[in-house]
């Protein structure tokens, strides 16, 4: 089957720090015409980080667009130049303190592919090393470790309730199972 | 920790027809001033309907953020009075033609609360019946049934690669693993 919806007009609605919003005027597969709203996002990585005592490193912030905090793992935007990995590692020490001896990829998502092109690339983060966190100036961030029961009970009370932390805590659960 | 970052004005960039964009000023909690970019999105739900003979229904669609299909789980969003779980059923009928005895929810989570307050409800489809697809004029869909194992594979080839999608796979996995 042939999919391909091609652009014949792109207005540019707005540019901001963290997304961009266009509008497409686009050809579908039979001839006719539709349109399609478009964010891009420069993308972002997050980190699964289990301490010693099998707790999963977490961090607590106010989304604004949820008007509410949420209990998220580790997690922050690419910019630049910096790889993936290397903002991995800095995300992690910069929300959390800890430092991580190697960094491994487990997976990568886009997370709204009928809308926005943001990709989250997910590391497990191993031989952590606790330290001072050294969040960015508009951040206000709560460091949480929590043990797996734990991540459930939050996820029940819908603090845990954002897609890649509910993933991360199910590969949590198939890495221990695996211990 | 107080965390609540305060509107003090709020400017509509954008009502489409998938999404609105609005840039807030807000106050943070020390007291300094910041922008938060925010995209309102009515919320989505998504299907796992796993077959008898044990296959994920799939749908493969282009996604114009991304210039390229994906294999998906059955997803719609959410419109006008009807619930999360009329428009499950509907979207499974329309997208894959799949009639659902019963449906009961998985899982909520938010796919990008940074900027979105975009929303999925994840339910599991019981009792399958097929039946004809009903797609929408302005969707090219095709569908694919999968067993986990393919499924994995096309994980492997980033054809699936998307949060809900990955998230409703490692469900899977813990579904079967219990029969």
């Amino acid at each position: 089957m042939e999919f391909t919806e091609k652009t014949t007009k792109k207005e540019t609605i707005f540019e901001g720090k963290v997304v961009d919003l266009s509008v497409h005027d686009v050809t579908l597969p039979d001839g006719r015409s539709s349109k399609r709203e478009v964010i891009n996002h420069s993308g972002a990585v997050a980190v699964v980080a289990v301490t010693p005592e099998q707790k999963i490193v977490m961090v607590k912030q106010y989304r604004k667009p949820l008007e509410k905090p949420l209990v998220e793992i580790p997690a922050g935007k690419l910019e630049g130049t910096d790889s993936p990995e290397e903002t991995a590692a800095r995300e992690l020490k910069e929300e959390t303190g800890y430092t991580a001896g190697r960094l491994q990829k487990i997976a990568s998502f886009y997370t709204s592919p009928g809308f926005a092109d943001e990709i989250v690339h997910l590391y497990e983060a191993f031989d952590l090393e606790a330290g001072e966190p050294e969040t960015e100036e508009d951040e206000f961030i709560e460091l949480i470790e929590v043990s797996l029961e734990e991540a459930d009970e939050l996820i029940q009370k819908e603090e845990i309730h954002d897609a890649k932390t509910m993933y991360a805590v199910q590969y949590v659960k198939t890495i221990l199972d695996k211990k």
